[in-house]
């Protein structure tokens, strides 16, 4: 039976890339693997996968009976909703450990890096399997994406020295210049209906019981939403009630400034101002030098709900 | 901050044993770390320790504020009870994912191989750290008491090779005698009260909310039992109610008859027979061919209880 590699709900370009980059390494080393992702391809995405020549990874939402190898995830918030009856034979991530359990024993490379394309790489090592030129690409770009050109703190000393590596065997000089390229794309807002953008990077969480739902968008200018922050605002209120969430957030994040406007909206606001020691003013506020949801956001949201 | 290093409660070899050798291992890399255990150390182990001239490390049962690397275990069930007061910076374990989530990303070695011990000599190996003489005969023990001298099916060539290269490093020419001296001194039950024979490789599980709990004791001879089973049967009944358990097992494995007598305690006995379609004989069954626990016990009794 093949093992399909898969990342979480609302893939970003970490979920798809390293879909991909697991699926080669798995059937390289014998064992059948077929990449697939759970959602749309963000324009980021897109762009990775034609600059190396890549289709999209099988779109596929139910893997009742099916073998899974896990990537970019360990929480059931960002599981198949079937996930129980489907076998996790494996589970490659660099966030916090959560709460997928198994029956069988599993094999989990889990590492407090900046990426999961930056361990799928530690894997190949491992297998001593030669990482081909199209693979290297995308798994560069996806650990720039994630590590926002290595400004963002998740970023460790391990992504860079994997980029450096996947940069020379992918055959790119300058990777700066192409992740910017990357960040331009991703910056692109115009005629995106606003829920899309919400939805782009967004991540449901359950904190202690309670619902809380956070997206990011990393761009180079904030200026660029500008003309579309009130609908912003409005439709964030919309989704938080939609789907039950006691908190909405949306980090509004400028790479070259370094720092993000958030977003709140919340059934009692000021477990989120406690939280960061902050006042918001209509409901938003700057967090300067903030970049990282997951080292940033989610360490001082959570026992805030404790 | 010193990482401390630790394995589950009731402590086995391998729980102490990886506590020791990641320890040892961490420190190499700069990262200063303590091993220790939650339980008392068993004859098997002080065996273990007095031939490679290790002292155990220290009993700990608080992390409270700790830095804690968990060996050999992912369930909160088999951790200490303040758990959720420790920062978990590591997990290295051979078993079923667990419950143990945490709030900030860390790294897990999980594998799907027989010990726990052998997923450490992978770590030493990823870093590049040689292998001390003793640390090499204690991990090596570890895997030959966790993969009952190769015979347990939860064997895998992965054990097998760690074995043959650590005998090497620890000059251990006939590493198959040592370990049937082992489980020669593993066997010995004279004068052990029942109630310590039966917790001391024992594991408490959360079945699907139902509490179980399963000792194991295995010997090179299961005759060692005749004048002992009727007690060990009374004192199990009495432990499943102390603990308010719904099953309490204990499996009587022979090493070398290659299977196990497994005594049922149990609010409902039909669940057991159930699970491993058998009939239960005042209680108890022979199960040929059952070494393993975890690949041969829970994966049927756990469905069971859904």
């Amino acid at each position: 039976m093949a093992i399909y590699t898969c990342g979480h709900t609302t893939p970003d370009s970490d979920s798809i890339c390293s879909a991909l980059s697991l699926g080669y390494l798995l059937n390289k080393i014998g064992r059948e693997a077929i990449p697939a992702r759970q959602g749309p391809v963000s324009p980021e995405t897109q762009f990775i996968l034609d600059r190396f020549g890549f289709e999209a990874p099988e779109l596929k939402t139910e893997f009742a009976g099916c073998e899974l190898f896990i990537t970019d995830y360990s929480d059931r918030g960002q599981a198949p909703a079937d996930l129980d009856k489907a076998t996790v034979v494996g589970i490659v991530d660099h966030h916090k450990l959560g709460d997928i359990t198994t029956s069988t024993p599993l094999e989990c490379w889990i590492r407090p890096v900046g990426c999961t394309n930056t361990i799928v790489k530690e894997m190949y090592d491992f297998h001593k399997v030669e990482i081909p030129k199209n693979i290297a690409g995308i798994m560069m770009c996806a650990i720039l994406s994630d590590t926002v050109i290595f400004k963002s703190p998740t970023c460790t000393p391990v992504d860079i020295k994997a980029v450096k590596e996947l940069a020379e065997i992918a055959g790119v000089e300058d990777f700066g210049a192409l992740g910017m390229e990357m960040f331009k794309v991703k910056s692109a807002v115009e005629g995106v209906p606003v829920r899309d953008l919400i939805l782009r990077d967004y991540k449901p969480f359950d904190m202690h019981g309670t619902k809380v739902g956070i997206g990011q968008l990393e761009v180079i200018d904030l200026a660029i939403f500008d003309d579309v922050k009130d609908e912003l605002e409005a439709d964030l209120d919309k989704l938080r009630v939609e789907n039950g969430l006691h908190t909405a957030c949306l980090l509004l994040t400028d790479i070259m400034k370094e720092g993000s406007e958030v977003l709140v909206s919340s059934e009692d606001p000021s477990i989120f101002e406690k939280a960061f020691n902050v006042k918001l003013e209509n409901g938003k506020v700057w967090l300067d030098g903030c970049l990282s949801r997951k080292k940033q956001i989610i360490p001082f949201l959570e026992p805030a709900f404790a």
